[in-house]
């Protein structure tokens, strides 16, 4: 239960995983402070000290013993990422210390943080934004240069910014509006009815374009899906070995996140790809076999990439169905072991055993990724929740169009473009609820 | 290999496990605070920042792309944990960022630290000595109060002063034996005879009792190996999981340690133990079974507690051989099934299944560690290294007294003496040698 609403408690929790060579506890809330100076002895007292300072020293339990000799950083409100006091205590990296400290602490009146709670009080102290906030999240989930980089400009506020302009736009048009409410008996027009389809017009072609990026951001952010199908024996394995040679580490280090089905990954050009391997496509009666062709299909249909591999001796493609927005990549292996035309442009000619032509496929892979608009300080949006509050923005803005064209009264459009500026509020937090807070909060780590 | 023993460089490597909200990467060295100015962009350079300082910024890598927001901490040397400058920059705990920022201080011109570095170069710069420095490695590792309790002590250099009392004491006898040779001639004795065998008989007792904690220390710092023996279907497993009950998620956490023998591991106020389930010790002609119980006799010669399982419808124990320094403890299990009489105050009744007597039983195992020692400032030696050397100086030192009882000359005496001196100097690290830092050092965590 996430049950921390109220503010008031002094939270503490390990900041750190265990296992490295220091551990650091963080402690924040009102009496921060005050519970550190009772484990704390240093040369002064955290009370008397500044903010941003350092002070060596030992944390002592109640009979005065030596837990360990240990390094405090003094953050005082509001200068801190929750808003409110805050003390790290750098420890020795030992679980045993580590969990004799938090007892201490919690023996002098903290609480154990929820997973996500120093984040979400830096969101009620107004520190940051919802979607900031969940960017830090993000930020700690990041394994390469691009999903890196969404959830890093995220953070930064640029997306957010972005929202607040179309926000503000919103809310004056909604002015307006209301404003014609009040003089409705004098039948007067203060919001120019040219000016406000232009203005709902170029709105919506902005949140259109946030949620056209959705794709590329839940790409960058959560990889690309590769189903690769072919008959059997045409080398989809050795192609799966070539393809992740360099990367071999990584995917034990992910093994258990979607086990069952991901084979392999591998990063090209900082993109995440995520290889399925999948049974053959072919007609059976065999009903074992049946049930691998079924899980090919929904490989597929998952797919943004679809790998078609064939051999040399026979490099014939069945049909596969697929969609628009799917990229369908066909690929003869096995070039070392029969003579094959080179004959279509479309089709990467392999050998996955030697290596020739898997820095094609690669190129081909990592073009199906167009990661040009990212830096530019375009903004991409890579949050499912997001994904699905825009949608509910674009929604209630057509809406809002349709009711201008049919000349109903502003009260109606007013209401419409509160609706778009409450599916957007979502997004930045200006309008949310705790259910959303903890929904979004409960996915952090401890200690964030 | 151990290459870096130019101090001069900047060393750098992340101080923390992977997986937590934040990660810290630490740079230490004479261009520390250089090469941490170069990626960080704060409201003012470290260089000009004092020491005990924390700074909040970004770090950008050379195209000037913000890689994270984060906080530094700089200690300027001699106030540091080396002894050098030293930065802490705390990022959020994404293994991408922490290797984005290793590559980027390493661009500059930073190193990555073997493991221990920078605790070796703490030894190096005279900040502890290495009896110190090797009770940082055994504080990380600590898993028990009482493993904690004798690092704790060692760290905190209570053994440093009792060894430097020794080899000063030692140091003003060999320095007047050695005053004896340059008036050899004239046939003074500055060396009190009487006095030198008092003192050296103390000093002897000492170094002998040092030598005795041994037992204690290693079982604080390694757990107690308890073998449990028995027929068949006494119970072994049963009151193994009773034992261990509260502490599963422990096991767990050890496992692959010595997952081949040891079964679970418990901790009993504050002591860990550590069970080996047997096979049988009855005689038999199979030759599988008979390499059980070369095993079992392994296991029993390997144990400081032999607890000796029998059930009550049979609570007869077949004879054991053991050293005189085990414990051997006398179980009859099963009291809930079979009516036995409780008729010897040695044998501890129980019922593993209902727990009853598990407590009387823990109690037991309780008092073969004797605690009451620890705290009160009374040394225990953990480190077998330490061991090893306090036995040289304790040989040496017999040879010294065995020169004097056959009053041989002081040279050979006072070379006795400088022996155990050696010794002695090789815990501290008055007297080293690369390959011993080499060892010492290389089995410390990367960070510390």
């Amino acid at each position: 239960m996430y049950n921390h609403l109220d503010t008031n408690t002094t939270i503490v929790a390990p900041a750190t995983a265990a296992g490295g060579a220091v551990m650091v506890v963080r402690l924040s809330g009102p009496k921060a402070i005050e519970i550190a100076d009772r484990l704390f002895r240093g040369r002064q007292r955290l009370a008397d000290a500044d903010g941003y300072t350092l002070h060596y020293g030992r944390i002592v339990d109640t009979d005065n013993i030596v837990v360990d000799d240990v390094v405090v950083a003094l953050f005082r409100a509001p200068h801190s990422y929750t808003g409110d006091d805050t003390v790290e205590i750098t420890l020795h990296g030992s679980e045993y210390i580590t969990s004799e400290v938090l007892r201490l602490a919690i023996d002098q009146g903290a609480v154990m943080a929820m997973p996500g709670e120093f984040t979400r009080r830096a969101f009620l102290a107004g520190k940051m934004d919802l979607s900031r906030a969940e960017a830090v999240a993000d930020i700690i989930a990041s394994d390469s240069k691009w999903s890196h980089a969404v959830a890093s400009t995220q953070m930064r506020g640029g997306y957010s910014e972005r929202l607040a302009t179309l926000r503000n736009e919103l809310l004056r048009l909604a002015s307006l509006l209301e404003l014609e409410l009040d003089f409705s008996e004098e039948d007067v027009e203060f919001a120019d009815r040219t000016s406000l389809h232009t203005t709902l017009d170029d709105i919506a072609s902005q949140i259109d374009a946030l949620i056209s990026s959705f794709t590329l951001g839940n790409a960058l952010k959560n990889g690309v899906n590769v189903a690769i199908i072919g008959r059997p024996n045409v080398g989809k394995s050795t192609l799966l070995n070539s393809l992740v040679e360099e990367d071999r580490a990584m995917v034990s280090d992910i093994a258990g996140t979607t086990r069952d089905t991901i084979e392999a990954t591998t990063t090209i050009d900082g993109v995440r790809y995520r290889f399925v391997d999948t049974a053959g496509i072919h007609t059976t009666d065999d009903r074992l076999e049946q049930m691998g062709i079924d899980r090919t299909h929904r490989a597929i249909a998952n797919a943004a990439v679809i790998l078609h591999l064939a051999a040399a001796d026979n490099p014939e493609f069945e049909e596969v169905d697929y969609r628009p927005e799917q990229h369908y990549i066909r690929v003869v292996n096995k070039i070392d072991t029969a003579t094959v035309a080179h004959n279509d442009s479309e089709v990467v000619y392999i050998s996955a055993k030697s290596g020739f032509g898997i820095d094609t496929l690669r190129n081909r892979l990592s073009a199906t990724v167009d990661t040009s608009q990212i830096g530019t300080g375009s903004v991409v949006v890579s949050n499912m929740r997001h994904y699905a509050a825009l949608r509910e923005a674009y929604n209630a803005l057509m809406s809002a169009r349709t009711a201008m064209d049919m000349g109903l009264p502003s009260d109606l459009l007013s209401e419409d473009i509160r609706q778009v500026l409450h599916h957007l509020g979502e997004i930045t937090g200006a309008i949310t609820s705790d259910d959303i807070l903890q929904s979004i909060f409960s996915k952090f780590c401890i200690g964030k």
